[in-house]
């Protein structure tokens, strides 16, 4: 594959798009390849209030919007396709997509990840209206309200915890009847008198006018429903990081995350990863973007050395 | 020592600001020591281009100050003192500095590093003007122009191959009759006609009107004087560490950064690095911000686990 490019970029998300700026203000021919929307995950968000920059805090769409611009700004391009393979040979790599393939001398990885979805009526419609998949982002939202959470596992448990700082009250809501989290951290949930746990428990659908207002539950054990008020609900049943098209290239984390160190090298030379999909990311925009600017300036390093 | 806070934050630049951001939003009872001006070294730049949702750039301070006013509107306290050292006995910390001791059960450093500086007439008055430490951030205000680098290091090399791509001229400045370089940074370098190296050359002043224009050169073999006509000049000797009060409490890398993981976790349990102090950060605004925001979130793990 001839390299028409100095960089190509999988995922236009903040990690990609500050790689994109980055190689771009760096004189890298370099190419951002997109599948869906222009700002990825951070789409859902209605307001980012921890993004370093923004004290009255600012939409995930504006704010990637910005982004991009930006980089757009300093000669970035961008194409809007599925990347389906990554190949390597030598120092050369061959990005395959449904339009044709790409080469280029350095590849930045910032393809993302998803929360999982539950799949349920109404998860869609109130996501930012109620439905969250980040306590980090949008406890804060919350305060003195009645909020539930649905999962089992440590990210759970933290969220609930975080979430018990802000909320009157915190359901958590497990089909189980026990936890999947290490011991410490169900001790501090157990102690913590605003979280009440409802066992054996799933949630069918999600209702409201404007934003959140009931959740429909259902126990697993006898088959009875109910209903529960709440004015938010957060989802933390798992991510599902976007590294399906990478198996067999690069060393993956258990968790399906690109192993990386703190230049964001993969365990392939000139292949970089950024962002959410990195191992250990904390899935924040500002920390997306951090590394997005590292790769950049490594794979530079790493293409003229 | 007691505990009196949860975080204690040494540094106000970007990333110590980021850290009080993301530290004060998860309720954590945070400290922020600054020993001069809020904003780091990043106060210097007149305009700050490539920090990611300003697509016309903003200042360096007004950027640090919208980034504290938006930690402190969380809740985040700061305080305006040199620290002198650290201490780590199990798993509680002491930093004692110039106006007593405080106690905490995680720090975060990111007490960032200084551009060594040439230390002659015009450098300071100058910087912002002309004057910098920064290619990849200033090289494209010099689209055209005729600049200098002093320097003889890689670091000097990469900025002055950078600066060749904007500038219409670059005169490296190097005070001995060789570089210091890497070989085949080296043959890049002179390989590019758009660079000439003044060889056995130092500068003993920068001269100019509202902006740089012309440094006062001193050939070191024979001390004959002349004066060469610029709009810039890079100055790139070198970075100093500010680690100082931390030999022996934390692994340092040869350069006097703190060695870090991708988790920003140092050598010592609860203590983190954030920013351009770390080992291998890319000194850039964006990056330092990710860092914090990264730090935070793993402090606030290990204190909670």
């Amino acid at each position: 594959m001839p390299e028409d490019h100095d960089v190509l970029i999988i995922g236009g998300g903040p990690a990609g798009i500050t790689a994109g700026l980055y190689c771009s203000r760096d004189r890298l021919e370099t190419l951002l390849i997109e599948r869906g929307l222009i700002g990825g995950m951070i789409n859902e968000a209605e307001k980012v209030d921890n993004y370093p920059g923004f004290p009255e805090g600012i939409s995930g769409t504006e704010l990637t919007q910005l982004m991009h611009q930006q980089a757009t700004r300093y000669g970035l391009k961008t194409i809007y396709i599925d990347v389906i393979a990554l190949q390597v040979k030598n120092k050369s790599m061959t990005v395959k997509t449904t339009s044709g393939s790409f080469g280029s001398r350095a590849v930045i990885i910032a393809s993302g990840s998803e929360r999982q979805k539950l799949g349920i009526p109404g998860e869609k419609e109130y996501t930012g209206k109620g439905v969250s998949y980040c306590a980090t982002c949008d406890a804060p939202f919350f305060n003195g309200k009645t909020v539930a959470i649905v999962g089992g596992g440590n990210a759970a448990i933290y969220e609930a915890l975080h979430l018990a700082k802000f909320a009157a009250k915190v359901f958590l809501i497990h089909r189980r009847d026990q936890l999947r989290a290490t011991a410490i951290v169900q001790e501090r949930a157990f102690a913590e008198p605003k979280i009440e746990f409802l066992w054996n428990t799933v949630v069918d659908a999600i209702e409201g006018g404007k934003t959140v207002e009931n959740l429909n539950l259902r126990q697993v054990t006898d088959g009875k429903k109910y209903t529960l008020k709440v004015s938010g609900v957060f989802i933390a049943i798992g991510i599902k990081a976007n590294t399906g098209f990478l198996k067999g290239v690069l060393a993956l984390d258990k968790r399906g995350c690109i192993v990386v160190n703190e230049r964001m090298e993969t365990s392939v030379p000139g292949i970089f990863a950024a962002g959410d999909i990195r191992s250990n990311s904390i899935g924040q925009v500002v920390a997306a973007a951090g590394d997005g600017a590292t790769a950049a300036l490594y794979a530079k390093n790493f293409i003229e050395s």
